[in-house]
Parts: C-alpha cells; structure tokens; sequence
C-alpha cells in the first residue's frame, strides 16, 4: 500500500521520527536521469524528455486540467474528481482512515463495505480535508532575503518561517484559499502552494476489505495482484454536492501494454538527495530504529486484537498501516544495505565534488556542504529516539491543547508552524474531530508509550519519574485513561477558548502530563528545526552545484505535493520469470484457489455470487514503470489526452528503495485498471447508477 | 510457558544475550527471606523454614529419593520419572523441540499429537538428552586456591576455568557421569553436580497442541487456565526400556486448596543479587534490547508462516518460544520500571551497605564490590548487541566446527567450556542431529541475521563488507545457503574429524563466513568472560556480608540446576477478583465457548468426542505460591509423602518479575494436576494401559 500516512499510530510514528530524525524537507536526484524517472513539478514539467522519450508534449491546458482535477487528501494520499457532480475517487487503504471511524461495533464498514443508494445514505466523514491544486508562484527569493549573511541557524530558521508565514497569510487573505509554502530541493527553492480546500466529505461507496486488500500483508508490495483498491467519496459544498468544472473524463479500454501513463499525485517523502554519511545516518541509525518501532507497535497491536472480535476491529487500521509501514522500511533498508548501492553513491558524490572543484570559485565554496551534512547527521544520532512526546491519539489531543495555549499568545508567524493562523482550520478539523475513540486501545498504547519513553530515557531520568508518578508504565496509563475528559469533544473545544488559563487551571490528568513534557517538547523541536536549517542551507549549495553542472531540468525530492510522473505500461522479469503486465477479474478467483481460500485470501461473499455475470477477462490490476512513492496511493492514471484509465494503490518490493533511488528495470508503479472498477461497481455491487456517474 | 530456552532460535536469543550481556551466573535474594520464597539447593534444604512456616521436615531419605526422581531436560527444561519402567512425564512444550523435529509435512506430530501404542511405535528423539542428578559436592576451596590475590581478572577467569575442568574430569573419569561444576550466590560457592545422562529418549505420548497449548499466546501466562501441557517419553539403555529405581509415585487426589506442595526442578536463570546499577542496566538495556530482537525475530517467523501451511509448521515450534520469550520479557520490564521497585531495591542496598560498614574491616573491604559491578554495567553497555555471531541453526553448526577445530588443539582444560572432554557427547549429540532443517527457513533467518550485524555496526564496517561479500543481506544468504553442504550430518562429521587441516582447506561458503568471524567472536567472548569474572569475585564478596549480616541459610540464583521450592495450593485475588486455585476439565469447554471455539480457543475433536464420557469435574489445572522461573517447566509437583500431584507448566503474569524478586500476594505457579492426566489418558485418548503404568 503506497499510503502515506497508514494511521493514526503509523503517522505519529512517522511523524516522531521525522520530528527527531530530520529528513531534508525535500531534494534532487544525485544521479544523471535515467528513464521514467521523476516526480515532477507541474510548473516545470519535463517537457524535453516527455517529446525526446515518447513523443509527447503536454499542453499547457491539458496539464492545467489533470492538475485541477488532482486532489490531495490529507490523511496522507492522493486522488482525483471523477463527475461533475462531485465525486472522488481514491483507494480504500486512504479511505480506510475514515472507514473506520465511520465503524461501529455493529457495522464496520471498513471490513464489509457500503454503498449509499441516494444522496441522503451519503455518509460524512468526520474529519477528512481533500485538497486541489489551484497554482503555484515561485517565493524562492522573499523567503530568502531574511536571512542574513552570518545569522546563527536558529535566528535564520526563525526569520524564515516568519517570512513563510506572512507570505502564506497575505496569499489567504487575498485569496481565501489555503495557502502553504514548500520549500523544494532541500531548500534551494520556496514556491507558494494554493489550495481549494473541501472539507464536507462523505463517502458513497466502499468494496469490502477482503477484494480491497486481498491477499494481506502476505500480498502487500508483491505483484501480480487482484485488488478492488477503491473507495468513491464526494465532496459537498453548502450541503450540496459540489459542482465540479475540472474532472477527468475516462477511457475504459485504456492502459494496455506498451501505452504511456501519467500519474497525478502526491508523493510524500523521498530523500533522494541525500549526501552518502546522509544515507548511511538512514541506514545505519534511523531506519533500524524506525522498524524497531513499527514492529512494537505491531506487536502491540497483535496482542490488543487477541482480546476479542472487537478489540481487533479498533485496532484493524493501525495494524494494517503499521504492517505496511513495516514492510515498505524493510524494503528500503535492505536496499540501503547493499554495499553496491552505497559504492555507486560514493562514486557519482565524487564526481559532483570534482565539477564543482574544477568550475568557479562559488561551486567550491559549496564543498564544505558535505562535510556540514555530515555533521548533522552526529547530531541526529545523538537526539535519536528521543522526541519528547507520547504516540498516542488522546495524548496528542492534550499535547495540542497545550502547546496551542501559548502559541496562541503570540503573533501568527512567531507561532509553531502547524498553530498559524493560515493553518486553524485545518488543526481544528483534527482537534475537534467527533471521531470514535476507545478507553482500552488508548490504555494500551498510552502504558506502551510511557514504557518506551522510560526505556529512552531510562527509569531513574527526573522527567520519566514525573510521568510515572510512582506508578508502572501499565497502572499509569490506567490511572490517566480513567481520569481524563479529553474524549469529549466538548471539553478540548472548552479548553481551547479558555486559552492558557485554563490549560493552568485544568485538572484533566492528561493535560497536566502534557504540561510536564513541553518544555522538553520544545527543546527537541527547537534543536531538530535548527539542524532542519542547517541542512536545508547547505542542500541549496549542493543543489546549485548540481544545477550547474547537470542543468536545471531536474525534480525536486517528494514533498506531499502534487507531482506528475510519467511511464510505460510495462511487465518485467523476476528470478527469471516473466511477469504480465495486466490481471484480469477471473484472476482473482485462481489466486484464492492457489491459496485454498485461506485468510487473507478469501474474496467476499458479493463476488461469489456475481462469479458469473462479471466479464472475467476485465483487466483487473496493472503495472508501469512511473516513478511513485508512498502518498502516491489513489493517485489517477491518465493516458495521452488525460484520460482516466486506472488509480495507483501499490509499488511492488523493488519499488520500496525508490525513497533513496529511481530504478527502470524491475521497479514497478501498480495499478488497478478502470474497467475493474467499472465492472465491478456494475456486476458485483449492483451499483449501475453510480457507475454511469463517473466521467460525467 | 515456562519453559527455559523456548526453540532454537529462541535459545540462540536468550544465549546471545547473555553473551553480550552477562548476567551473572547465580546469585542470592537481596532482601530477607519472605514466605514461600526460595529455589533451594538439595544440599542445603530450607528445614527450619519449612518447619516453622509448614510443620514439616523432610528427611534424607524423601529428599534423596526426590532428587533421584527429578530430570533435567537439557534443550531446556525440567522432567520426572513416573515409571519403573523408564516413563518421563514434562511439559508438550518442552518436548515440542522433540515433536518438532519428529514431524514431517505429512504427519505433524506437533499440532496432531502422538501415541506409541506398542513399544516398537515409540519414536526416537533426535537428539534429545535428559540429566539425572546423583550427589553434589562442595568445591569452592579447590577452585578458588588458584585465584591469587592481585591476579588480572583475564588471567583469573582462565586458572579457574581450568581448575573446573580439570575436577569435571576428574570426577567424569572416576565416575562415567557427566560433572559440572556450577557457580553458585554470584561466584561464592563451587559445587560439583554429577549426573547420570540418558540420551536414548523416545516418544510415548502427546496430546494435541490445541489442548496443550489451548488459548495460546493469549492465555499464555493468564490464569485461570485449561492446558494439557504433557508429554511423556520413555527412557532406554541398551536398546531396552531403562529400569528405575527412583521414581514418583502418584497422589491421583492429590493438590487440594491448602496443601503443601514442593517442586522439584531446573530454574534457568533469576537475577535477584543484582545490585541496583546492575538491575537498572537490566532495565535501561539489557530488556528493552532483548525485546526488540525477539519482537524482530516474531515478526520474522509471522511474515514466513505467511508462506503457506507448511512454513507455518516449519516455523512454528521457533515461533511459539519466541512469543513466549517476548511475553515473559515483557512482564519482567514492566515490573523494573516501576519506580517503586527500584526504590525498595536501593533502600535495602543501603541497609546491606551499613550493615557492612558497621562490622569487621574485612566486610568494609567489600564496599568496594557495588563500585566494581557498577563499573561492568558501563562496559557492557558499550558491547550490548555486538556478539559475533549469527543467531541461525545452520550458521551455529558452522560456526561450532570451526571453533572445534581450534579448541581440539589444545589441552581439554584450556578450551571454551562446551568444547572440553567432560561435555563431548553432549556436544556431539547437538552437533550430529538428525533432526531437519529447512532451506527456506534457514535462508530468511540468514538474511535478517546479516541484516542485523549490518545495522548493529554499521553498513560500511569492515567486517560488515567481508560478510555481505558485495551482496545485499538477503541475496548473500541465498547464495551461503544455496551452497552450503552442511544440513548433511555426513559432511558435518568428515570435517568435524578432519580438523583443523579440513576447516582450513574447506570450500563451504558457511564454514568460510564462520571463519571470516571467529576472531570477533573469540574476541568479544573474551571480554565478555573477563567481565563476568570481576563480577564474580565482586558478588562473592557482597554475598559474604549477606551471609554474615543475615545468616547462612539462603538460597543462591537460579542457575539451571536442581532446586527445591515449596508453597500452598492457593488462589489469589486480581483487581477484586477472587480467583480460585484450581480448574475442570469441564471448564475447558465453557473456556472455548467464552472464545466463540475461535483460534487458539479451538479444542481438539478427540476431546469434543470423549466430551460425554469424561469425568468433567476432575481437576484440570492448579496455582500455588511455590517460587518458580523458566527452566521449572516440566517439574513435578509433589505431595508431603513426595507423591505426584501435579506439574509445573507456567507462572501467572504476577510472576514474571520472579526474575528479579519474588512477591507471594498474587504471584502463582501453575500446574497441570495429575488427576487431569490420568482422566485424558483414559477417556480421551484412549490410553488405558499408559496411565496404568504410571507410578508403578
């Protein structure tokens, strides 16, 4: 699954070690393009390679169209409007956040699916934000004229995010849109991002998981495949569905062999700029660490779900997110562990030293980059692991609260980012979320954390014997899951009006834990954020030295921002095995009886049943070899004239070193075909009206 | 389940951890004795405790004849002789090592049980060896004589290690027994243990792992409990069933509320005279790295067992030891890092501190040993996860050929203890084993093992590069395994004959990569050995004052030898639940219903068949205070009159902790009751004749 985010404890962990570990914002390849490689910018598209390559130019016009029918969804992935009338198309997995939240001990929709019949069975998500792409501006220069020759890194990174703020202020003040400054090429460049934002999103229709996410984490990452990987939202506006001017038409034959596909999304992270000692700081410290961690919490999770049908029905998404978390880290550390890989880094960082050695005075100057990289990633290891928080949803709620108290207090661009102004709503659509929580989950997770942070910090460290309290990780836990009001939506919305008086006056025990963690919370973050901008200073020198060198027609590394990849509808060769490119539907059916109908390879009850009315030669699933990444999931694949022909959900295993390097010969994008979800929304779900919708 | 080491791999954790990061070899309580506390030697049995607390004092001739009657299970685990006729009644998950390695795809004895109903039908273990304890003899004075003062620990270590070995052979040449000298109280005390070894062990009987094992890794350490946690073997001599002098006889009634009960087995390891740094490295470190490793490997074994049935089987023994390993370590963590316990730990610290300080000056000399462990623990940081070696079966076998190789050269007293004369045959029966293996199993343990040595030093280590060979950790192992000749026990033995010559000129890619090894593992072992000698001469010091502040009547650690340890049949009460002692067979149907009969709550059909005939009100499972640990499973349990009661099979979460301190309030050890075993013999499996022989 080529989410971003997997879930609530995925993204916290995801976040926690970015938060400590510092990946560069964003980057540039390190090698000469090969190929299909790219994740493009769609204000500087590889206009060259396309026509050079596959004969293709894009027309300003039919880029303007894919980029305005391309939607961001925030939760971590991607899709796309598919009617006039409002609707999204995405995958299940990115859907999967809110189908569980829409799940109730009595029908749990991310397991067997819904299918609203009429608008008014439409059901609204409780806290999904979808996001369009409305244009783009180059603030490369106003971003960095604060920052003064000389200035210490802290000051430099605090008159730089001002300066962001303001500007992403201005821009939604003038324009109402939500507005974000991306700072792009490890901080070479800063371009302001506006966006449509919808935040009335109700779902239409949903497969079951077992077509969804047939074949498990078994099947995960590998390929051939038979996945329903689907799900439709549509956005409202006014409490009427939107009317959408931009959407992408469909070509139901579309994505044979051999044709050129474009993919129109979001990928989150790659850090393909990263210096050789930046990679082996991944490597030989982050990665291991990170994987460590996914797999205690999977493991946490796993004993959770031993508690009963339901227990594991509350921890079903954060285990599948965390699965395929841990599956896509295992991938690209034992990318990262083949000693060819680093060999071959080492050579082209060589190389580029040696242009930058042999050119002007200037490139020189950038040298010491290397070398300040390197520096930083000691420092990372020493911050390693420590993060000066608690993964756990409730007591992210108490964190926020508290942290909002005194960021609001001060002017919009001295706040942390995610407290500006220009960012409000969004964090009160998290903050005030209605959805579900559960006391056990949360209990457990909250005594994990509590563990964790004791084994970090080790059980004698003055702050760990203030979250205990005299107490063990378990009974602590207890003791605040039993005392706090905070799952009362009601409370944290009293909580925030009331402002740092009140958070000084609460006594919800999850707030006082809170306020005991911040000032340690603080100084992690202001530490992380001032190696951030070291980072990001020296990354623009080395990009300068690139630009200079190989040319400025080149991508920056994914920063969960709307990029175009292109490639060739394509199979490829597996310990000598040839491997078709398409699936079809009947496919599915052998690939349970291969399995003999064991879990996870039972299709649902719904296909039995329309076994024989589906056109089982349907094309089913797809691969091509456009270069995505996690977040790229529900990304639409388009063909020449823009037409819809299938939707991202998977890479395959030789994908998952994509993070830290592009591949043509096996690496592979995977795809379910439209007439899948045509067909099947037609002879499976008895869903012939909304069919008939899509590209309409 | 409390079982010692839990399966190869588990075992290869377990002995890699105490590797790096030594643990002491025994020890002593560090606080006053309390209740039912104590694993007491059989030289020193507690009377005046048990007279006081129990009315009762065992004779020599009870407690000769306990001893006799106790055997240790050496893949690591505890056993008794049930049986003139040579029966030997354990745990199923003791034998599971055994039924493991007795099975095929065709017929997994493991899951579906077995039962010999003639002798011909008994199965022959492949290389399984059980310990009969005979007498034991005070040898502290001849090995400490050769420790001179001011001697460099190194040196220390090696005159001592020599001095044992040279009794070992000693007493093994006068006697034919196999001698061990154990270090007892932390390096206080040296006994010598002889012991009559069997190493002609079959099969009898097993039931299903589903009523075994019923509840799983969910009931796993949980009371109340409804497991048939037995095996019985048979023991030959001679191609004949071996006769028995000494063995149980059976109180079917016996183990009602109140009684007093002993147990006599093999606890593997307690902590308990740790002092205060050293628990806290057990608690900052040790555990929580131990636990990431076993999490790692559970995670391993899950993504294989994915594979199809016959992975799930393959790595099924492996899996269970690991997730019971993770459980126990789990419960052991939890417990240290409740700021309380290391509150009352340093409390009696400084009480013991006083104690000395206050007596004679040659106590005050020992005020020095708290400083000198303290120090350890720092050292042992820096190597903690460096071990030089691979955690996999077929890497093992290498690895102990080329090890042999060398130590064969020299004098029996001066190699690495597993290779001396005393335990050849020991040593050989591992390393000539029959038993499977499995490429595909052994590739993907390979993989992440070389995966793991990348990540703990380094991607670019020399070492690192040497053993990955330019290829990425996953493609290296399939190549090692792919080459290697050494799952033939044929060509085990050539070599193993061939010597040092034949390892040198050998062309097997494992014995290569074992070689490329063998000096960071003797280096690391070295130290490691070095490390444990300063602690040992430190903890002999501090148990002196113990015995001259609290007496001498005091039980050493647990070192998995022969103890006693005795307590009531009794329940306890949990979060205001009163729980009763004992269970029914009856109440293992009424168990799987609460679980709606879904897996691990799934009981066998031969039980849903004998349902109606069976007694359903016999005693099933039983808790009593008796102080037990890992190692113990399999002991038996038995009366005042030393009768057969019941034995040993898990400890209740409360005991988890049991490795650093003993609490008598809720913490349970929990039985399978003989009465139990008897009914299932005749009405559910059909095994009249066996449970006849019982006790006879």
């Amino acid at each position: 699954m080529k989410r971003l985010f997997a879930s609530r404890v995925a993204s916290a962990v995801a976040v926690a070690c970015a938060l400590t570990t510092g990946l560069p914002i964003s980057g540039l390849p390190t090698s000469g393009l090969r190929a299909d490689e790219g994740m493009w910018l769609f204000n500087a598209l590889p206009k060259k390679q396309l026509q050079e390559k596959h004969q293709f130019t894009p027309t300003q016009a039919w880029a303007d169209h894919l980029m305005l029918s391309s939607v961001r969804v925030n939760s971590g992935g991607s899709s796309s409007f598919i009617s006039s009338t409002g609707l999204v198309l995405t995958n299940h997995h990115v859907a999967s956040d809110t189908l569980y939240k829409l799940s109730t001990p009595e029908r749990n929709i991310n397991s067997d699916g819904y299918y609203a019949k009429t608008r008014a069975d439409e059901l609204s998500a409780p806290d999904l934000e979808l996001n369009q792409l409305v244009s783009i501006e180059d603030v490369t220069e106003k971003v960095n004229a604060v920052v003064k020759p000389g200035m210490a890194a802290a000051e430099a990174n605090k008159e730089r995010q001002k300066a962001m703020a303001e500007i992403e202020q201005a821009a939604k003040d003038k324009t109402g849109l939500r507005c974000d400054v991306v700072t792009l090429y490890g901080g070479a460049r800063y371009h302001l991002y506006r966006y449509k934002a919808y935040t009335d999103v109700r779902l239409v229709w949903a497969p079951e998981a077992g077509t969804a996410f047939f074949g498990g984490d078994a099947d995960n990452f590998e390929y051939p495949r038979y996945c329903l990987d689907v799900t439709i939202f549509r956005v409202y506006e006014n409490g009427q569905p939107a009317k959408i001017d931009n959407f992408l038409a469909v070509n139901p034959q579309g994505a044979q062999e051999g044709d050129l596909v474009f993919v129109s999304g979001n990928p989150g992270t790659t850090r393909r700029i990263l210096t050789a000692d930046a990679m082996a700081y991944q490597r030989d410290y982050r990665l291991p660490k990170t994987l460590d961690l996914l797999r205690r919490k999977e493991n946490l999770l796993q004993q959770y779900a031993l508690g009963g049908p339901e227990q594991a029905r509350r921890g079903q998404d954060d285990l599948f997110g965390i699965q395929n978390s841990r599956k896509a880290y295992m991938g690209m550390l034992g990318g990262l562990q083949d000693p060819g890989f680093m060999t071959s880094k080492r050579a082209s960082e060589a190389a580029l030293k040696a242009a930058a050695t042999s050119r002007d005075a200037k490139l020189q100057g950038a040298l010491e980059s290397w070398k300040t990289i390197s520096d930083v990633q000691t420092k990372r290891r020493e911050m390693l692991g420590k993060d000066g928080t608690l993964r756990s949803q409730i007591y992210g709620i108490a964190e926020t609260l508290v942290l909002m108290s005194s960021e609001d207090a001060k002017d919009s661009g001295e706040r942390l980012r995610e407290f500006r102004d220009s960012n409000r709503s969004s964090l009160e659509q998290s903050l005030f979320s209605p959805a579900p929580m559960y006391d056990d989950l949360e209990r457990v997770q909250l005594a994990d954390e509590l563990g964790r942070i004791a084994e970090e910090r080790g059980g004698d460290a003055p702050l760990v014997l203030q979250l205990l309290a005299g107490k063990s990780p378990r009974d602590r836990a207890a003791e605040l899951i039993a005392g706090t009001k905070l799952m009362d939506v009601a409370v944290r919305k009293e909580l925030a009006k009331g402002g740092k008086s009140a958070i000084a006056a609460s006594q919800d025990p999850l707030i006082k834990l809170a306020m005991v963690m911040e000032p340690e919370y603080r100084r992690l973050r202001l530490q992380k954020e001032e190696l951030d901008e070291i980072e990001r200073q020296a990354y623009a020198k080395i990009t300068e030295v690139k630009f200079a060198t190989e040319g400025e027609s080149n991508y920056p590394d994914a920063t969960f921002t709307l990029r175009l990849a292109f490639g060739v509808v394509k199979g490829y060769e597996e310990d000598g095995q040839k491997i078709a490119a398409r699936t079809s539907l009947s496919g599915a059916f052998e690939h349970e009886k291969q399995h003999a109908a064991k879990d996870p390879w039972i299709l649902p009850e719904s296909w039995k049943k329309a076994k024989d009315k589906m056109k089982g030669d349907t094309p089913f699933n797809f691969v091509s070899t456009a270069d995505i990444i996690g977040g790229n999931s529900g990304s639409p694949v388009v063909d020449r004239e823009g037409k819809l022909v299938g939707i991202i959900f998977d890479g395959n295993i030789q994908s998952l070193t994509g993070d830290f390097n592009y591949t043509e010969d096996q690496s592979r994008s995977v795809s379910v075909h439209i007439a899948a979800v045509l067909e099947a929304l037609r002879s499976i779900y008895g869903a012939k009206a909304l069919a008939d919708e899509i590209g309409k």
